[in-house]
């Protein structure tokens, strides 16, 4: 598990290295996104249950393995913006170890299956969302085609299996597969969640400023 | 005291929701910042204090009633955009009850009075904090007329009262309308805040880059 | 060391209050960045390593000292932008001081030796980060000339220090000293960290959204 859970902080480390350097940052920026991209979800699973400190916090292979795949891409961006597309689907794969772990360490914690789903989604997709507010855009998960769909999916198979007195290890394998599985079909048949469109532009958010006032 | 909470959870989570909407965010994306928003105030509030899992995560209630404002804002959002005065009033309101609930439950915990005051005050605006940086911008509340302030007076009240010994509902209810009342005037009367003007362009914001690098 | 510690909160209050000054906030955006930028990082640390509530949450002379430090700029402003070169080496002071606080908060705490390297790092550079991302800009320390590191090897003395048994004030001397010799002498050089170029617009960033695709 400890190894899956590694793999998974590699990839989306990577793409947080990536994101570093589409806005030329240094290396330094460079290694803070890939360890905040790959180990944010975990760290915010963990605080939330009440697990401190957090496991990529503590343990160290978690930071070690974000600051390779951190220089790895210091290095060799080019390679990897070749290799765009096995990425992606790394990508997924990452996702599906992540809510199957996040999932199964919420139950652990005897949390009820409900915020267990919600927390291996959010283990999930927690590192994507703070690589991009780091760098100031709004989270891509937010827009992007059946991502926190395919975690939550994953999850839910943890819990459900889990509910049901079903033998752990292949739940999770079940889980892990539904999401890789939904995330591959999403990209390549360019499946989209609907987008309301609003008949205006909006003078509402409530709470809001008057954004006529921003200098 | 529960029912008054979710009622709160529900104005914010329109207010996230409404926000997602004008940034043209995807149906997760919707619902996603219709749980921060009404959400991340209590959640922030229960990890300082110590409460894991904090009560919007271990209660399915708070999902329940935030993704029933998301999905409701999604479908009805020209709706929504003609009540925006009606709405303002209503989220006085909400930040009225979570500035009062979240100064009781941190003097639960037995926290200090300005610590308690403080949380009152975070509990309050957090939600909506979170929900502007998710669509990268400055958070309103940042530059709104006596937003967090109402939230402060509220909590005090709160604080105030239990220091003297008067008993715990009335004090919450007199909190509450003190904030609504606070707030509501501001609106209509356009209250605001005092705000210096630099006299130039700061080369100083320490510790700072050099903006010119930026790509 | 609660001295320092509070010195170290005020100076980091003024860099908060100047951000939000340069982005025209009102007076609460003011008094809220002075007290994320000076607070944020212990925050951060706290509650990473299970010590709730906070310190800077529950001991009001933080937010004393926060407060303060947001008035002062709020009415002096112009002065404090003439000072900017002093403030500078007083930010690489309060850098110093964090750095060396949080390791060894961490190591009692009874963290092993690279998390606590990494808690007194996070703990130097957190303010700075929340400050930047509430003004929704990349946080400038991603891309500081050896900001981070300074830090890391201030929290790096404290650690090592620690494990050889080192009496615990000269080794926290030793590694302030050290992290605000290097911060002071990178700005006076110039140093930087390495910067890789991208031959060409990225279309990766995985995972990624068509950014094609925003409003």
């Amino acid at each position: 598990m400890l190894v899956l859970d590694l793999a998974g902080t590699f990839i989306f480390a990577l793409s947080g290295a990536m994101a570093a350097m589409t806005h030329r940052l240094d290396l330094f920026g460079v290694l803070s996104l890939s360890f905040a991209a790959g180990n944010a979800g975990g760290i915010t699973r963990d605080l939330i249950i009440g697990a401190t400190p957090p496991a990529a916090i503590d343990d160290w292979r978690y930071l070690g393995v974000s600051l390779v795949a951190g220089l790895f891409t210091f290095g060799c961006a080019p390679l990897i913006n070749r290799l765009s597309s096995p990425v992606l689907i790394l990508d997924a794969g990452g996702l599906g170890l992540f809510a199957v772990s996040g999932a199964t360490k919420a139950l652990e914690y005897h949390l009820d299956p409900i915020p267990a789903m919600l927390l291996g989604m959010l283990t999930g997709i927690g590192g994507g969302v703070l690589r991009d507010v780091l760098v100031a855009e709004i989270p891509s998960v937010l827009r992007e085609n059946l991502y926190a769909v395919a975690a939550l999916a994953g999850a839910a198979v943890v819990v459900i299996g889990h509910g049901l007195g079903l033998p752990p290890t292949p739940t999770a394998l079940a889980g892990a597969a539904l999401c890789i599985g939904l995330r591959v079909i999403s990209i390549r048949r360019g499946w989209q969640l609907p987008r309301a469109s609003l008949p205006a532009p909006s003078p509402v958010d409530a709470p809001s400023v008057d954004r006529s006032k921003r200098p």
